[in-house]
């Protein structure tokens, strides 16, 4: 992983999300990397699709698991524009990412570093490496951005 | 709520984690309940799908929100076999689930009494009222077959 990397992973998350925004959604978005190739992404986008659980980790599992033809996505990364929830950090132990990259903390929503921190939980089945503010500020803006056109 | 439609409900999430079982899934079965009324229902297929937020709840809930037209399941009850886990419970708390019956405990995955304990978080974003018990020696007995078949 070179600071390249880093950068594009991190900014195609980023594209992601702001698509979401661009469809009213909240802008959160999220890829899946296989060896250094994006196998799956997603953004989230529960009211077009009328679906609680389409939050962009999901959506961008779902589709890696589709592409690579498995439930395991043993080896890959998620990168991804926000501190996942609780459902989400949970499909992330399940789908058994090896590493997970997120942008902005979200210390109302967040589980990885806020509230049940599941990842530290004695019973949890998987626990990724995770890395947390890699391309924090463009993420953490667009999002503050978004709510504050809402209001 | 007579003890005739506990029943009648308790018996339809557990006909579908017996067809789990019979694909060869973990026997898990739920279903959305809307006024008396089935308007959602689940069963865990994760490995047949490749996907693994194919939970017997994320099924049933999905399906529920297709049916009504909405994220949101404002008023309904979620029917589970099992104690629900991170994911599944924090799906539940995203589709704003009014009440949660679940029949098995799981002191190993699951994320309601045990580990993480997500509605008894400060940060949970909605929480419904919980029971638990309802039809749990047939839906535990069920889970205990298939482990043991698998051995």
């Amino acid at each position: 992983m070179t600071l390249d990397h880093a950068r594009l992973h991190a900014a195609q998350a980023l594209d992601l999300a702001r698509r979401a925004a661009a469809l009213g959604e909240v802008p959160v978005g999220a890829i899946v990397v296989h060896q250094g190739r994006v196998v799956g992404q997603g953004h989230n986008q529960p009211r077009a699709l009328h679906d609680p659980t389409a939050h962009a980790e999901i959506m961008a599992i779902r589709a890696a698991c589709i592409a690579l033809g498995t439930d395991r996505l043993t080896g890959c990364e998620l990168w991804v524009t926000l501190e996942p929830c609780a459902m989400c950090a949970g499909a992330i132990a399940h789908a058994r990412i090896a590493r997970l990259y997120y942008a902005a903390s979200d210390p109302k929503g967040g589980a990885v570093e806020h509230g049940p921190r599941l990842f530290h939980q004695p019973t949890v089945l998987h626990k990724p490496e995770v890395y947390a503010g890699v391309g924090e500020s463009e993420a953490a803006a667009l999002l503050k951005e978004f709510f504050a056109r809402r209001r």
